[in-house]
């Protein structure tokens, strides 16, 4: 047994409990210690009741194993409904709300056997207003957002895997602003029942951890996809790397980073070519604005009419300009994505995996902006899976990822090829 | 003014009102007379206080003129979230239950000035277990499901229009049954935050209403969707009569209907042709089915393991197979989707729209079932914008009606040729 168990991986802490050499109390105590000590200042929780994490705990260790999860925790960002702990989307409005229900995610994992721990930071109903979470590697850094919380708190060693969620960045671009892992699956991966929406046609529910594996298991307890065998892959997956049509606003670290791993990789065997797309590609990301302007004026459309004075400025305007977005631009914006599509579904004939950049550099400095969703907003428009990994330092010290792309529903081949490129990249 | 506002259309209601020729308190009072008359013996209303039902009329009529409804009271199936009213899915876990929130469609039409009159009956977490709502031709038999409340009360003149929803054939049989119009956009049209999900892939928000117009009213004020032409409309749309992989199931009153609508679109000047799809469009209906309680296993989790013994048994056995469905069954009846999608991409190329059964024929008799979604599910699925329009009787004297199918997003064509032929019948 490792002696800081909230350090070991969900899949080690799982097998450990399960083999009996650890309790999910000793596993909770040591994570609950962990945020007692750091979460003064990293604030990664929305809310935490010890007695009540510890009282899953000692129901997991009395009985019976339920599931691949057993006695683990896991950190809920706080969009998604939790029956027992109240679920604010860090709106004011929404202050002590107590869903009636566990959304459809947390009830697969509670069935799964996990131990929900708390309620992690998120934006403003997971949007850009920033929540007060920390970037743990530097405090007067963001985090990045809107799964703030999730990022930080497994960065941080306080929980194992996290959910988040992805409308346009939210899981992905944290995740590398805090150095672990994030995994945003294909499109309708997660069953979203029981998650505040921000909008439909994007909104994706996604995780948070310290490994490729550990971030696959979280999303496969919740989803019912199969575990890709990490153990047994020994494959060299073909990549593509992909620039985007966004390369001029990467930082010189990221333009590095991105050539050093494809150098390494090389190395190692594997085959790395450019991939370059049609220039059309590039209506991608102004369809993802229109998308998400125009379904978040709807889905917000009650706290906008009724609590308008209670709602950030920038979200305000937000909502006004899905207001003042016809539905027949929205529908042009939807089509934009099929045809866009259809360019990747051609680009993944080539390649098994796209290789791209995380997010255009490091955490910025301040807590008055969670970054640029740019090179994530595109992908989560299309629908694909992405993973990013991390495998560098920004200037300031702060981490650095890259992210691998796959193909629709190709999940294990990104997963797998994630977890691969980051063993020979680390070798 | 007419002598009896509640049987007056949304859209000649919402003109009388912007005339100053009727007030929306009297509408309204109007609806609460016909509704204390006659809902002790219908059952149409999950919840209902008049206070507030004239307490919302009286501040239109005070206020500023706020949008196309205003005014016009609407009923709102109880599944969709109201924050002044009860919302509890027609199940005892959720009695009593009081969201936190308007759902979106709701703030919606409050937001052009709608009434929210009261909550509509549903069957239970609208599946198929039935609600206490009997058809008001004939109170021995069901008025369909699942959004029964929706489509008695109307057909009843109750309310001029209110929202259902359609996961297999929930908006467009209960209103063939009650002999009123029934609309079920394209997927994606009405936005979905705050409705309870069955099934994420396939719910839609739908709506019903005695004409074509007020049913598209209804919908264009909550979707954004603009209102089509119908009083410059003057086409003769080219239709294709499809009889389904199930004709056989049919009734013969239900096939002479069929046969009489031809004949009468005929002599009209209408061109009819048959369409006939390849018979692997037969596949479509067991992916509903397996995408339906796959998804639903997910969305009702929370509620199978906290109160299963609060569930029907119906309901039980429907998540029970829901969880053993693999997900990769799951992802196989998501490709029969596009799959099937694509050919009918194809028969819209040769015709206009389709013409099919709403229902295999009239209510059955009896409160035990709410019949049968075999003509709907296949379209709910693809996603197809529907029409049924009330044309003819069974053998008992029960509504008949006959649906219009449209290509993707042709909402207006499909409204605009049921409303047309509808006309060009009842010559």
């Amino acid at each position: 047994m490792a002696s800081v168990p909230n350090q070991i991986s969900a899949i080690q802490a799982a097998r450990e409990i399960a083999a009996g050499r650890l309790t999910s109390e000793a596993l909770v105590r040591a994570c609950l210690g962990r945020i007692a000590e750091r979460d003064p200042t990293v604030l990664a929780w929305a809310f935490l009741n010890p007695d009540l994490a510890l009282e899953q705990a000692r129901a997991c260790d009395r009985g019976p194993k339920r599931g691949v999860l057993h006695g683990v925790p896991v950190g809920v960002k706080d969009v998604i409904d939790t029956v027992d702990m109240p679920t604010a989307y860090n709106s004011p409005i929404y202050a002590g709300h107590r869903p009636r229900a566990d959304a459809a995610c947390v009830a697969a994992v509670r069935r799964a056997g996990a131990v929900i721990l708390g309620k992690t930071e998120t934006t403003e109903f997971a949007n850009n207003h920033p929540a007060r979470t920390r970037n743990p590697h530097n405090l007067s850094h963001t985090p990045g957002g809107s799964s703030s919380g999730s990022a930080a708190a497994v960065a941080d060693y306080m929980v194992p895997f996290a959910f988040g969620t992805q409308t346009g960045g939210s899981t992905i671009r944290p995740a590398a602003f805090c150095g672990i892992v994030g995994y945003k699956p294909t499109f309708n991966t997660i069953n979203r029942g029981g998650m505040k929406f921000v909008a439909e046609s994007l909104d994706t529910i996604g995780t948070h951890a310290r490994s490729v594996e550990d971030a696959a298991l979280l999303a496969c307890a919740a989803s019912g996809r199969p575990m890709p065998e990490f153990s047994r892959f020994k494959g060299k997956p073909k990549v593509g790397v992909y620039r985007t049509p966004h390369w001029d606003k990467t930082d010189e670290r990221t333009r590095m980073l991105l050539a050093d791993v494809v150098d390494k990789l090389r190395a190692a065997g594997w085959t790395v070519v450019d991939a370059d797309l049609p220039p059309q590609a590039v209506a991608i990301y102004d369809a993802n604005s229109t998308i998400m302007q125009f379904e978040e004026a709807y889905s917000l459309g009650y706290e906008f009419d009724v609590h308008r004075a209670q709602l950030s400025e920038d979200l305000t305007a937000r909502i006004e300009r899905g207001r003042a977005t016809s539905r027949d631009l929205y529908e042009r914006a939807i089509d934009v994505v099929l045809e866009v599509g259809a360019m990747f579904v051609d680009a993944f004939r080539s390649v098994d995996v796209l290789l791209t950049p995380s997010a255009p550099g490091e955490a910025p400095f301040g807590l008055t902006t969670t970054g640029n969703a740019l090179f994530n907003r595109n992908w989560t428009t299309l629908g694909l899976p992405c993973v990013t990994i991390p495998v560098g330092q920004g200037p300031k010290g702060l981490p650095l990822g890259v992210q691998f792309v796959g193909p629709y529903r190709g999940d294990s081949t990104v997963l797998l090829a994630a977890d691969a490129a980051w063993k020979a990249i680390s070798r």
